[in-house]
């Protein structure tokens, strides 16, 4: 492969954000902003995060971008910008490499975002790093810790969906809306769009949903030390959902990881306001629980028979 | 490996950067500057790019942040943040892998730098890849498109070091100054301070010298549109480099690449206060060469002989 034309080829031949005053092409990349900045990395390993038997390189660029502005938008952060450190094994093509940025790009051009910067390396296995940032306006960073009891629990789109479609593509599974779901697998929607709309509500404790709920809850009841209860019934699920065994769909919805949906908390008063702002924002959400005042932080389950603790690996017990 | 002790060794314990909003613990890190910020990512593999047969951890960890802080300094930044995203075999210790982060803080802790982010996941091969951030005010970054003809050409410390300690380390050579050569390849010393001290120049170009100084000349003559005429004999070399065969003393000041100096331009009025900001960050600084109009952007090099084209890849040949 030549290293010329193939940085040539991912090089953007224009930028988008009006606060990027250098791109590639020097030592690092320079902008500019008066809003707070928000950054994080997300590192993916070829057969440990993704397999080239479930997923083109177009879909693992993809991928790893959404993971990414699924963080930004669990922040309340605007997606501006993207650096791709990737290591590559000698035998992939320089197409199918293209074809992973062209991935990244496809997510990237909706927000706007810009490649700022990367760097290219050879290895055994294919492995991809993004850092991304982007801008939150003072005050407006959405934490975990912001959870407050009286608070009501909320979730954007449906759970579950990517874990079945990863099921699907492994066992070559007939079923109800396949597409659908190897879709929701491929090619998820981070939900930055809902998160930037939420920006006249004061208070929101927000998490991205890349490990299921049950550990995204835990987390918000840690760090806000709060309870947390789930009413298991009220986790939005897909329409075609019932029809994987009972197991599959508890554990799924549950713990099943990588829609990148949000799961959040505010105030009962916020409440109908911000089902207008996803409504807006086309993004399905649904209330699924309420917050507690408690001496332990903890995350509990209620279903018609009973009430459990729900531990971060989705294992449960009563309480 | 326990993660969850792992992520606690490693965590800091305290925020140096008052610019710092959020460190680690939520979906990403926050933080608010008023000068414009400056980002890059460097990738190390092993066994491409360090040998655990020539660096103990600590040097790698130590290695791979010095890179980063290179290209900060070279775009005359302040360090001010990193994030660490690594792939580490199983095999490792947690002991092993916090001596690469205390490598990390070592050179971190020199510029208040602070850890905001990572992603740790388990592959065959260690694989480093920070992204690194840090401010300089409006208007003063140095770009390598900044050379302009009848600048004087300057070189900060001695070149070929880092590469005679590897070839040190590799052949367990015997040879004059041996630990300091072997030093000067696992712990380079970025010149981050002598470039913050060049803000009150209004005009420099800067490259920070890690491929070799025939690739960072050929790069600033390429942007800058201009020609670079380096005299052989002022390239700066340690007081006993001359011990190594006259092919080697030429390749390595060349081409050695990884001694983290910088390279850079500046007008000929502004030499003697550069010297002095040179001296106050106790940096060696030497002029090497100087800028000319020219037609076709290149280097030469010039020797008591004869006069050269220096290619980026250190190749010469009769202009």
């Amino acid at each position: 492969m030549d290293e010329f034309s193939f940085i040539n080829a991912i090089k953007p031949k224009a930028y988008n954000q009006p606060t990027l005053i250098k791109g590639i092409g020097d030592d690092a990349a320079v902008f500019r902003s008066t809003s707070d900045i928000v950054t994080t990395v997300d590192t993916f390993v070829e057969d440990i995060h993704f397999s080239l038997d479930t997923m083109e390189p177009f879909h693992i660029g993809y991928r790893v971008l959404a993971a990414n502005i699924s963080d930004l938008a669990a922040m309340g952060a605007e997606p501006a910008f993207y650096l791709v450190s990737m290591c590559i094994p000698k035998k992939w093509s320089q197409k199918a490499l293209e074809e992973i940025y062209q991935g990244m790009h496809e997510l990237a051009s909706i927000y706007q975002m810009d490649l700022i910067g990367g760097d290219t390396v050879s290895s055994d296995r294919l492995m991809i790093s993004i850092t991304a940032m982007g801008y939150v306006p003072k005050e407006r960073a959405r934490y975990r810790s912001h959870a407050k009891p009286g608070d009501i629990i909320f979730a954007t789109g449906t759970l579950g969906d990517s874990r079945a479609g990863l099921e699907i593509l492994l066992h070559q599974q007939e079923c109800k809306d396949k597409d659908y779901y190897i879709r929701r697998h491929r090619l998820p929607e981070p939900k930055a769009a809902f998160a930037l709309g939420l920006r006249e509500i004061e208070r929101v404790a927000l998490n991205d949903i890349s490990d299921g709920i049950s550990n995204e809850a835990n987390e918000i009841a840690e760090a806000s030390g709060v309870e947390l209860i789930i009413i298991e019934e009220k986790v939005p699920v897909s329409q075609t959902f019932y029809q994987f065994s009972e197991e599959q769909q508890y554990e799924w919805k549950l713990s099943g990881g990588e829609d990148f949906e949000l799961l959040g908390t505010v105030p009962e008063k916020e409440w109908s306001r911000v089902q207008e702002i996803a409504h807006q924002a086309n993004t399905p959400i649904k209330q699924i629980g309420y917050v507690r005042k408690t001496e332990e932080p903890r995350v509990l389950i209620q279903s018609k028979e009973e009430i459990k603790q729900l531990t971060k690996s989705g294992y449960t017990h009563l309480k």
